[in-house]
């Protein structure tokens, strides 16, 4: 890249997020109402423009296919009927959710004084994302329902769908009357575009990266803005020697095969010894299509298992392989779940209540189940609407990431002339 | 410095790092009555200790006044023993807290299972400061009351009194039988240790830098973990043309004159153009020990003012100094607020009760007043308790950042067999 081009595109990145600062003013002063409307419109319009969106993903499609995208990512650049119809009802959701912006969560009467504290907007967020084009709309949308202006940044293979599906969006937000720059969508494809937006401190407030953790680490290298991370779900279930093991098979069932290649699915599995032989093989025929990768000890219960690496332990498959491990006590299945989980979501099985409770007490995860599918580990399940993500960060915002969680507060302190003395 | 040394560096900040990674998990364990009794015991031995601490300081104050550091930057060093009474009572009153750690902060109840929103440690904590030795009190206690491991790094100025105040603590941790690196000190002095500590990610959690901004805008650039910033207060207030004067006159002098050395004193005053002839001259006798720094039309009616520049506005004097600026509008006042301030506290003062609405709405800072003292924007004032600083970033904690501020929370999912459908 020429020097030209490098100074381009930062007076380009700096350009938008000036322009989404100015925005984000006029966010902040925007009623519910207003943001709602924009939301009403965004969603007959994406409805409207179904045609349009369609002949823009295949012009992506087309290059990505003939760039030799791999089958699973294709699948996730491609736009169906059924996919904008979710899309569409997605954006229909998020507008009918109660308004984050504003309430008054706390008042406290300390001396001489009100003080209350008011959810307001965060100001200016950036999303960068990878080649799920309905990301486009649910990050925008998101953004508008709690008051923030965005950034969008996509991977460059999903970017001629982004372009049609935020064509939508701001024609909604200029029908609303909100300011132009509310949403914007960065074109330029260089990683240098990402490198420089997440480095606007005090013009971008919060970066929010989603994809694969090569992406996440690249842009925490480089930020100066504070980042939300999302990164990996190597979720686990701890079948433990209370259990019951007829609940077990069904927990780890659904875990592992309601959806495969989310971040909530289960990744790996630990049994307590004494009851690996009554529970391994009968989960293993009833996983019949899973590729099993366990311990010696595993193997001798379930022969068709292969050998598991250190490294197998510790991976996100995203996919039909589980790894198992037979441990001695819940205490080691603790440690392993801190040695290799992602703090994501981790889960026991057992019918003994104190052991459920050390379970919750030891693992320091953003969720921990107990009896329960790894798979309810969800901002719509959890009934908070819809969800940016999954945090696998501790501050501000853990677990499912919603719209309050796309929200700060302010302090606001109502006088009569009141002095410190 | 030579290779060997920054390696040592490196390899020594790690062994810190996964010591207090280690410790947090013992703390998490620990029940609130516990982590009280190493409070208790951390007060009284600081007390009794007394001697050793202020001869510790006086080594560190001996060096550096040899050294010629500012009258200020001495004065912020000194332990006097009134200066610890202080501290042992802030120590006292964090263990009288109420315990932030554990509580149910929500109970939902999803298709057949209960969430549970649990209050827990964030888990290892890095404060990083400059040279008032009572931080490393302070900071200490409030990681233990909030069940956070912590690493405590002074200015190397303060290192001798840092090392005898740690010792006394550490002790009363060893009493209470929590893990012995729950509170750690870096003894080395080199920047390059601070470097390392910022980069712990997946070790460390959380970064609090207290101090200048030049050590925060380092710590930002450095950090792959998380960071709170406790920057610069450039405090506003706005006498509105509908202020009752004589109320003007009693909070501007409060929040200038009270304490003139911290962040929330008032810098920076806007008078409504409506009341400037009424209100500057009087305000200018009253604030005689204060120079005045102001626009031309403030100098009209106080004479003594000096001309201000453009930096004048922006800037945090901690001192007997105030920019002062005559305005046409409430808009002209939060619009200067948003250019020159720093999002910490500004506040309106006036009788009009819809003025006092569109400046709250307008002004997008951390605290905003109405008719109060810039003053009040305090943690402990506003009943929040003791606080480790104050925040002017909008992520996690934004204003008077306290215990609970210190901890974040997970999700409980508990079913009987619940799956996803």
């Amino acid at each position: 890249m020429s020097e030209e081009t490098r100074e381009d595109i930062g007076a380009y990145v700096r350009r938008v997020a000036l322009a989404s600062r100015e925005a984000s003013r006029g966010l902040r002063a925007a009623s519910g109402a207003q943001r709602n409307r924009a939301l009403v419109e965004a969603a007959r319009l994406l409805h409207e423009r179904r045609a349009a969106i369609k002949a823009a993903n295949a012009v992506d499609y087309g290059a990505a296919e003939r760039g030799g995208l791999a089958a699973a990512m294709l699948d996730r650049l491609l736009l169906t009927d059924a996919r904008i119809d979710d899309m569409v009802r997605g954006v229909r959701e998020i507008s009918a959710m109660e308004d984050p912006v504003g309430a008054v969560e706390g008042v406290r009467r300390p001396d001489g004084f009100l003080l209350e504290k008011v959810r307001v907007p965060i100001g200016v967020v950036a999303i960068i994302y990878e080649s799920r084009p309905n990301v486009t709309a649910d990050a925008a949308c998101l953004c508008l329902k709690s008051g923030n202006a965005c950034i969008l940044r996509s991977g460059k293979e999903a970017m001629e769908s982004g372009k049609a599906i935020t064509a939508a969006i701001t024609e909604a937000v200029a029908l609303a009357g909100l300011p132009a720059a509310s949403v914007q969508y960065i074109e330029r494809t260089e990683h240098q575009g990402v490198t420089e937006l997440v480095r606007q401190s005090g013009i971008v407030d919060l970066v929010v990266p989603r994809g694969g953790e090569a992406l996440i680490r690249r842009v925490v290298e480089d930020a100066t803005v504070p980042v939300i991370k999302h990164f990996k779900g190597v979720c686990h279930l701890y079948v433990d020697r209370a259990a019951d093991l007829a609940m077990a098979l069904e927990v780890v069932e659904n875990s592992k095969m309601q959806k495969v290649g989310v971040c909530n699915t289960l990744e790996s599995l630990l049994v307590h010894a004494d009851v690996a032989a009554g529970f391994l093989p009968r989960i293993a025929s009833r996983l019949e299509r899973v590729e099993l990768r366990g311990c010696e000890r595993t193997r001798r219960f379930v022969p068709r298992a292969k050998a598991a690496t250190e490294e197998d332990y510790a991976r996100e498959y995203l996919d039909y392989i589980l790894s198992v491990k037979v441990v001695d006590s819940l205490e080691e299945a603790a440690s392993r779940i801190e040695r290799y989980g992602s703090q994501h979501t981790d889960g026991i099985i057992t019918q003994d209540s104190r052991a459920a409770e050390a379970f919750v007490a030891a693992v320091d995860s953003a969720v921990v189940t107990v009896n329960a599918s790894t798979r309810l580990a969800d901002g719509g399940v959890f009934g908070l609407g819809a969800e940016i993500g999954i945090s696998t960060d501790k501050l501000h915002a853990r677990g499912p990431m919603g719209v309050r969680e796309l929200t700060s507060y302010k302090w606001v302190v109502r006088g009569d002339g009141t002095l410190r003395r």
